[in-house]
């Protein structure tokens, strides 16, 4: 039985009608009375994967049903190398099989892949339907929840193609963390430290105080988390929706991060990728004097427990080959997001710096030696 | 050579930056500098199909390239049997093989297929990137010009997948007319007449006078009737952007057109389903007591011209199962836009009503025979 917790709420403006993403332990109970509220008379194609169904989705599906909405549960294997526009394609289709016209909305239920494929589907499904998500790993609550990004990987690199498309309403029930992987949990933590380190050093230092619990998936501990991080990315998405200028300071880490992630062919976790890009973003910025010296050091402290390190390898020359498709890049050059400190980004050309290549390549190969 | 006409211009509003529709003679050539001017950096893809390109796209091309602009010429079979998830996702991967970032943009030249087809590659491609649309056939100036819908066909009915992704500029030029098969040309103006029967009888008449012209591709003549009718569209676009209610208005004729569209395996081409669509409904409102009497006469005598409709025929039966899953469906309910008048629509229900079935296969059997 978990202490009681208010459901904590917290408002993303948007440039269609403003969402709220509500936080707290065993709130998806309350999913069917908030899809008759926000969308009376909706089908629902329930989208999850074949990890969560079981665990999370069949339950929730037949809470719909008890409530007399009409549920089409959709799953797809689970995992990354599902995330495709094959995927997409399926599931469009089999929402058409279902009969869902454009008065049917889309509710995910699972992690980043999920929100990510499933978003997707909808931003596209009749030119748009509304989504509702329900995500159920660290990753999803505190990243996908915020800023309506959807997509799917193509082999040129990941979420190469997608939408933008905002979700109605995100529920963000901290108890379904208790099925999470113990793997992922540390991993999926990583975009908050990300958050706390280009935005609140405070964050950052809650976060490292909670940790024990926060990997345990304590959810009264993880909601006050996550309700912190995602203020701090709703903020941030609500100056600049469509990635043009200051939202890119979310990308720090990502860079690099994204780079290792495809050059290792996906061996290397997100999380893991996206850690150890912070870690290069903070020595590019040491090096090139932008960022406080120790910066690194303060990020290595309190990454490098989250993630596994043993074993990871990416070839170097492979890595800046996909630095260049990069969706970051400008007219070929490299560019990245970097801190001033922990807490505070640099203003930079447009939030961003250009890095010579061959820095780029000497950071790369000393983080991932 | 052309009479002088000095381009019009017609604002859309949309929720993002309002873009702008420009018509005349010759106002392609003003292209290279319009994308230095409104998208100064960007590397282009321009896309055209095996037909129109050795007719515009090529020479397009080559006047940005000399205008120092970087031009990837993307081309696909012609036809709308291309205008599906595949080729969407080769010219996706054509343009992350030709290295382009998300400061690329898209121009498509060519009909309707090309601009929705591009359109719906340029707004999934990096979660979207702007689009020019340079039209070449009356369809894609009068129609697919305005209200930024773009999409792809699937097995289950055309444009069921897509998204709403407005152009930053079009550029409608009216010399290019002059390439378009004459059977194109009476179905494309069936969209201007739509417009002037819902909301402009004056349009429509100015029409039915210019018909000799426009069919025969004057590009003064076209330029003005094109400019009225792009007008009219922006007018109602602008009143209701995603089409949750008075956009609907630009669905007459529609809904009976997808349904003959479709089970007569394309056979039947867009505009001359749509003409018949238009009769049908007229049919279906007189029925009603909805439509004038007479309004579905005046329709024909000015649609009939236009359209080759000997050896026409549908499966009224399948054509009743495709209405099932159009996108103006609610609930499963079939619901029409109807006439009062030429000139006038009907404000129904949130501007549809609701038609019994049974009435709209009575009319179908009439329409078609």
């Amino acid at each position: 039985v978990t202490e009681s917790f208010p459901p904590g709420r917290v408002v993303v403006g948007a440039s269609g009608a403003p969402y709220t993403v509500v936080v707290g332990p065993g709130i998806v109970g309350g999913l069917p009375e908030e899809l008759a509220r926000t969308l009376p008379g909706r089908r629902v194609a329930l989208i999850s994967d074949s990890h969560v169904a079981p665990l999370h989705a069949e339950r929730i599906a037949d809470s719909c049903r008890a409530a007399d909405i009409d549920v089409a549960l959709l799953t797809f294997e689970a995992g990354e190398a599902s995330k495709t526009r094959k995927t997409w394609s399926i599931l469009t289709d089999q929402m058409l099989e279902a009969g869902l016209g454009r008065d049917s909305c889309v509710v995910a239920v699972g992690g980043g892949v999920t929100t990510d494929l499933a978003g997707f589907v909808a931003a596209t499904y009749m030119r748009g339907v509304p989504t509702v998500l329900v995500p159920t790993s660290y990753l999803a609550m505190v990243d996908a929840s915020v800023g309506g990004k959807t997509g799917v990987d193509v082999r040129a690199g990941k979420n190469l193609v997608g939408a933008f498309h905002a979700p109605e309403l995100v529920l963000a029930d901290t108890e379904l963390l208790a099925t999470l992987p113990h793997s992922e949990r540390g991993q999926g933590l990583v975009e908050a430290y990300k958050h706390g380190a280009i935005l609140d050093e405070e964050h950052f230092q809650r976060l490292k105080e909670g940790r024990s619990e926060l990997l345990s998936a304590d959810p009264v501990v993880a909601a006050r988390a996550i309700l912190e991080s995602v203020a701090l990315k709703a903020a941030v998405v609500a100056r600049d929706e469509f990635e043009g200028g200051y939202r890119q300071i979310l990308n720090f880490g990502h860079t690099l991060g994204h780079t290792i992630e495809a050059a290792s062919e996906y061996e290397v976790g997100h999380g893991a990728a996206v850690a150890l890009g912070m870690l290069g973003e903070a020595v590019l910025g040491e090096r090139l004097g932008v960022t406080s010296p120790g910066t690194s050091e303060t990020l290595e402290a309190a990454l490098r427990p989250l993630i596994g390190t043993s074993g990871l390898s990416i070839d170097v020359d492979r890595a800046l080959r996909y630095l260049s498709v990069d969706k970051k890049a400008r007219s070929g050059d490299a560019r990245f997001v970097l801190l001033e400190r922990v807490g505070h980004v640099s203003p930079g050309d447009g939030w961003t710096h250009a890095v010579p290549r061959s820095l780029v390549e000497e950071v790369l190969s000393e983080v991932m030696g």
